[in-house]
């Protein structure tokens, strides 16, 4: 790809509508999607290729970063991406080289030392920012820890100093009614590693002991920042993020694009896109609360989000982009209230499309598309081909 | 597959219409093949399995040498061939071990040196031929360098010496108003090549000086004979070519293929068929106009080409072979001008193939296939499986 892909003026727009793909309501046999009133998506998939992407592999239910890596155009079994360096990206938070981070909950412990809720009542963010600086800054064996929160009872500890490794279990035990688990060394360099965390969480259970319901944490994901190839470097784009997530945001900057100031809706960012059309070629732009309405299993609100974001299409359409990509990293089916291994509904519009007989942007009428049911790594570069940015392989 | 291959009676022809793919006419919506009445096409579809093909990769736009590598059944991206060696081998020049073949054209150069016709006003081939003679046969260095006419502007010149390498840069600088550029070694081996092809283009240019339009070469593609394993050895096939332009006959002699004589129709190569139907049991047919219609962006006469080969098809399906596959190489559609991504329609008759409800060869009907959205590269193995030429796997 690299030897082939060509800078020009044309754009290309990669809309991602978090866990778009969903599951038929019994009572009605419609998914979310075919459920909600969607015009502008159904005119555009008339005009488009549509197919079903599959993230990681079939059967495979993924995680947002290799959700999204995939359709960055890295294979995210390959390109795997630690939680905790995803969770530092996605606060801005610039972490440096020999740098390892973990993902922290704030959680509860009750007398005998058993964690009774993994998020502490969800206690508020300014509560957690609070909390964070009795943490923040501690120093173990000549290696600093720095704390910083997230949002809710979500943290980052990172620790840098000489000597860390990122290979070690972590704390979480992933389940309430027993206690923290210690963090140990899975290979042989990590040894020290293991041992500062296990220090560091002692000290911070001392810290916290007064402050109930957020009187521990747990880690997990210790992890390094990955050195990926940037999408310019693969695809000689200039690329752009409009999201307005932080852990969306990391995975943008991973992959080095630039991000935006935007607002929270979809009409913000689409705003935010128009404002910056013509300093870019390449726009991924993040829809959140489609997910969250999954995972809350609110059908309902699914639908609606969607209803919005078609509505909100038009500004896009407008600004005639060579190339436009919708789809989702996941499907979050309402019904299962998590992701799941459904493949998701894709559509490319561009003017050299070939366009299939595919009406409706729905998970029933996509299967009949062009694309058919394609690895999500692979819309990058049809999307760079339908752009004209691929040079011609082999004589 | 070689272990699995197993010579037998039947008989395999793969119908090749180079540049088959194409792009709807934005007034009717129909693509070249789709606007072609094609009843053979057509009722021989109703009796095959159907699908698209992809040469190399979704969103790869091959070209003519891993298009059909693919279709051969050879991993188009592991089995590279160079463009000098290709020209070389289709024009039935004897490429030995050791030798360099590069790809030039006579070209106009004006009185500051500049490039201003890469092709030397498409100089008649009898032309090309006197002018070959009086650069053929230079020795420099103790390097002979031979130089053979291919077709209008096109010529090769083959290196043959000791101590040659082919990582050399070509001196087609591929734009006009601009000098040709130096040859330079791309590795440390390949220094005394790039020395002596520089001399030999100083040498010819002194040669061409009075024989304006055509008053110098550029060179590109320096590139060795490659080793493949063949045809024979890997499916264990006694395999022949029809084939009326030379590129094709180099391709099909790189994978150990007899090449017959045949006329420039596409009756002529059916006519080839008939003859010479009882002595081999694998037959790849070429059709080139398709693809050179589709270059010239004159969608009609592609149009026109399909129908001339859906009438010749008669005589083929009369022979009654094992298996008939017919496909492209890859797309060229009129609208684009040049090979594109699209994936190419391909139908694969035999008394085993398990037909799908496709009735129509085209880019819309193919969609809905049994073959689904397939690599070129499996098309060799289906084929050998119609024709019960491969043994179970396993016990």
């Amino acid at each position: 790809m690299k030897k082939i892909s060509q800078a020009s003026a044309s754009k290309i727009v990669l809309l991602v509508i978090d866990g778009l793909g969903g599951l038929p309501d019994q009572q009605t046999g419609k998914t979310e999607l075919e459920a909600a009133h969607t015009p502008n998506l159904d005119a555009l998939a008339t005009k488009s290729i549509c197919g079903l992407s599959e993230p990681v592999g079939p059967g495979i239910t993924p995680g947002s970063a290799p959700g999204h890596l995939a359709l960055f155009g890295y294979n995210p079994i390959t390109f795997g991406i630690g939680r905790g360096a995803l969770e530092a990206l996605g606060i801005d938070f610039n972490l440096k080289p020999g740098d390892i981070a973990a993902r922290g909950n704030f959680c509860t412990l009750d007398k005998d030392g058993l964690v009774t809720d993994r998020r502490a009542g969800r206690i508020s963010t300014e509560q957690n920012t609070k909390l964070c600086q009795l943490l923040d800054g501690l120093e173990i064996d000549r290696v600093k820890i720095i704390v910083h929160p997230v949002k809710e009872h979500r943290l980052i500890a990172v620790f840098r100093g000489d000597g860390l490794n990122a290979g070690v279990s972590d704390s979480d035990p992933q389940q309430v009614g027993v206690p923290a688990k210690d963090i140990t060394a899975l290979t042989g360099q990590a040894s020290r590693m293991a041992d500062i965390a296990n220090k560091f969480i002692v000290q911070a259970k001392a810290i916290l002991v007064g402050h109930h319901p957020a009187n521990m944490i747990l880690l997990r994901g210790f992890s390094q920042r990955p050195q990926f190839p940037t999408i310019t470097e693969i695809y000689k784009l200039k690329p752009a993020a409009i999201v307005s997530y932080p852990m969306y945001r990391g995975l943008a900057k991973v992959v080095g694009m630039e991000i935006l100031k935007t607002g929270t809706t979809i009409e913000d960012e689409l705003e935010t896109l128009k404002q910056n059309f013509s300093h870019y070629d390449f726009f991924f732009i993040h829809i959140k609360g489609t997910d969250a309405a999954g995972e809350d299993g609110d059908f309902d609100r699914k639908v609606a989000l969607l209803e919005q974001v078609d509505r909100a299409l038009g500004s896009l359409i407008d600004l005639e982009p060579d190339v436009i990509v919708v789809t989702g990293d996941h499907s979050t089916p309402a019904l299962l209230k998590r992701h799941s291994w459904h493949p998701v509904p894709v559509l490319l519009y561009s003017r050299w499309c070939r366009p299939d007989r595919v009406s409706q942007f729905s998970e029933s009428a996509c299967i009949l598309g062009g694309l058919g049911r394609l690895p999500a790594s692979e819309i990058m570069p049809l999307a760079m081909a339908n752009a004209l940015k691929l040079a011609k392989f082999g004589a």
